[in-house]
């Protein structure tokens, strides 16, 4: 990137940044001596680590970015940070080799299992960037690839974005010269010699199409919520001052911004939004469909052989699955579950039962905990509730405001998507029941001593806000049906015609992928 | 195994199962019909789903290993179980071939990191028995091999067994006729034909060794608080409601047990046992060594370029590093950290600060918070502070009971033979001060903004049990250092000089490894 070109970007789009600040990193910090540096660093560290304090007790996170061209000083940079910060509070991530257990999974994945928790700061040295910016450095990709890649990226820090997680990029800038100068230093040092790397003189010759190519990125990717902040290295104290004072100035700035903020209400129920006159899904589902108990063992015993094959032979080509279920309660989402896992080598899946989060999962990102449990390859997850409570209870009971659970819709589409393209099959039922269906279950359930549990107060308050649900439910199926796979409606009335249509359903899903 | 003597075995020894139930076992479920269990099912269902309730309230976890010949239904048992509890409660583990992020770790990592947190149940299809097994039946490893495998298999399991966990182990037997009609069976009918695997004929073929190799392991790994229960599986109904009944009689008796117990006292502090005459290794360092500070510069530079070449070489050929830090409150474990990263690629290593555990850490055995973060082939941990902590301010603050901590010295003896045994290099460290210079610290943090923080009313009441710490940190290098790598003793009077001890140690054990 040109130093000039890109610091005017950053400095016209943040809106964090102060001027005068910028312009410190422009020019300032190269006339910034040791007796200065010395001068302004006891404050900074103070500040520093009171506003790290204040930030343990508020309720989001801090993703910083260092990157930058090799010599500019990353490491170094890193390792200031976590000298001025308290390293208790900070995670430091490499994304070194991917493993296999992360290779089998969609790219994100990796990203996403090192997101830092509320209350702390994860600094990243290499990110979602590295791949896409050195795979087209190096001719790997078009144009076009990275293009896609920058759209994710965004995607991706506008869901953390939104969630309160403060993003803060610093791209380290050294002209062509002063690598060059840079890595002959280090190399001519011989306790220094080990730092320089061959791929580091091999990006040295591509300095021009790397700095390009970065300055792209950097453009495509600079939001005011997900600044970019171009900082000259050349000499390391001040690029290591302007690093940290853009980071305790971010830092206080979205402190200050929470506080001003009033709590999240929790408690009070938003009303119902008027039923709209448009298509009522859930209506049109024929629950008088039924099966006989002859016919279903029939049926049974063939789908079930077919699933197991099936399943097997996603396993020998590694291709995953993830199944969805979701449905009223009482619905029998659990025995069609059983049905299912009952033709499947217990090897070959995992029910993941969404209860409430604990309190790790609650320190992060709604869709982390999910994420978590993508199966490998050729593996299959079966989520008994799943990501959708963002759209269901989380609306209905008012767990999430009404601008979280909005923007859930396109979240969930990126996050279906990126599943989708890692050769994932997706499949989502919902299981439906009438009202009168669901009164009679509850009733039955109350009966028989050992499912007497099943039923709880919960389900009664459930019941009560049927039409809230229903709603939710059809904008739900509505917005969240992609071409490649949609919502599978399942008449559940009848126990055994809903077991063989997702078992019938499923298979066909597998089928076609295979 | 024969199932005569092995079911001889378990009725002798297991103090949870009563020998009427053990006649069921090995006669009785031959004859029960179709009628009889489903008059017997409806209660025993009832009885394991509120067992399970009481349990997601009780302080422990319950593992539960499904074992047994090919054909036997290993499957179908682990299928019942997650249809009568409620599986939400129940986390179901196959170990499908190990990912590189296992093989590049201790063989256990794995099953670590898929142990039951307290309240939950795990059921292991496949376990740490599996590997041993089947490598002794198949002639690759040798007696001496197996017999080491096991003792290993029983300090894990006493491990997990006096933290509280509920062990159950069965091993489903069926004769060699029995198997051969099972398989037959299974390929015969088209539905059921994609169950039977190679292997399974394979086994088949070495039912005897497999069997005579069982028995020994049975014999071997078998106690009252890790009880194998050898299962009859010719009937399916009759081997299916044992096991049920087997797991709840265990149940049931251990929340009996529990509720009998006195709560766990963590208010009041023991009494200081009074100091035994011996060596007193403490007193031995010698706090009056120094550095000047050109020395140190000098020494600094050489060390840490070693230091960052040698971390390097460990990379390359797949040697990982585990770094401990210990010592008194203000002794410098962070500055000394620090000196070390500065001279490691950041891709190389991380640092694991030990504070309080999360809630998901306190489900676990103490060792668990520790064994996730064990590094992958090639990589470095540091962790400031670690499972010493047992031996340290959890046993003189009374965090841990005395029969808690003492058995930590054994814990964690066999758990660092376990790095060592997969190649990691151990290297722990005690950073040891003056109390008077302690003081002197704690008075010269307070002056300085950035570092105030760092002292809290916690340090001061840490202060206040010198003497008891200083018994517990002797106790603790006495018995845990080993032949292989034993603790350094830091003099920390000399910050300077300790931070080169410290560098030096690194080098030479890393240099010794390499």
């Amino acid at each position: 990137m040109k130093k000039d070109s890109c610091a005017q970007t950053a400095q016209t789009k943040s809106e964090f940044e102060p001027k005068s600040l910028m312009a410190d990193t422009a020019e300032g910090n190269h006339r910034l001596s040791k007796k200065e540096y010395e001068r302004l660093l006891p404050d900074l560290r103070a500040r520093l680590v009171q506003a790290q304090s204040a930030l343990r007790q508020a309720n989001f996170s801090v993703v910083i970015i260092i990157s930058g061209v090799d010599g500019a000083g990353k490491g170094e940079v890193v390792q200031r940070l976590n000298e001025w910060l308290d390293p208790r509070g900070v995670d430091t991530q490499a994304f070194w080799q991917a493993t296999d257990e992360e290779r089998e999974r969609p790219p994100y994945w990796r990203f996403w299992r090192t997101l830092p928790a509320r209350g702390r700061l994860g600094i990243f040295v290499g990110s979602w960037y590295s791949q896409p910016l050195v795979d087209r450095v190096y001719g790997k990709t078009r144009n076009s690839h990275l293009d896609r890649a920058l759209k994710r990226i965004a995607d991706f820090e506008r869901t953390l974005a939104e969630d309160g997680t403060l993003i803060l990029k610093f791209a380290l800038h050294l002209s062509k010269k002063d690598q060059r100068r840079r890595l002959r230093d280090l190399e001519r040092n011989p306790e220094t010699h080990w730092r320089v790397l061959p791929s580091d003189w091999k990006h040295h010759q591509l300095y021009d199409r790397f700095t390009q190519t970065a300055e792209k990125v950097i453009r495509q990717t600079h939001g005011p919520k997900t600044p970019w902040f171009v900082v000259e290295a050349a000499n390391p104290r001040g690029r290591d001052i302007t690093v940290g004072r853009l980071l305790l100035k971010s830092l206080q700035a979205r402190l200050a911004q929470r506080r001003d903020e009033k709590p999240k209400k929790t408690s009070s129920r938003r009303p119902v939004e008027a039923r709209k006159p448009g298509t009522n899904l859930l209506r049109e589902v024929d629950l008088t469909q039924s099966l006989s108990d002859k016919k279903y063992r029939k049926q049974l015993g063939k789908y079930q052989g077919r699933l197991g094959r099936l399943i097997w032979a996603a396993n020998a080509r590694k291709i995953s699955t993830v199944i969805v279920f979701e449905g009223w309660d009482a619905a029998g989402k659990g025995s069609a579950i059983r049905r299912l896992t009952e033709a499947m080598d217990p090897r070959l899946y995992r029910i993941i039962p969404t209860a409430a989060p604990n309190d790790e999962e609650r320190a992060h990102h709604y869709l982390w905990r999910f994420w978590r449990h993508i199966p490998r390859a050729g593996l299959c997850t079966i989520f008994d509730r799943s990501w959708y409570g963002r759209l269901l209870v989380e609306r209905v009971e008012g767990f999430a405001r009404p601008e979280e659970w909005k923007r859930a819709y396109q979240e969930i589409k990126e996050f279906e998507e990126q599943l989708a393209e890692s050769g994932i099959v997706v499949v989502k039922f919902w299981i439906h029941i009438s009202k009168a269906e669901q009164l009679r279950r509850f009733k039955k359930r109350q009966e028989i001593s050992y499912k007497r549990y099943k039923i709880t107060e919960e389900d009664w308050r459930n019941r009560r806000q049927w039409g809230a649900y229903e709603q939710a439910v059809n904008e739900m199926v509505l917005k969240t049906s992609t071409e490649s796979w949609s919502w599978t409606l399942v008449a559940g009335n009848d126990k055994r015609f809903a077991r063989i249509q997702i078992l019938k359903t499923l298979c066909l899903s597998l089928g076609r992928a295979l």
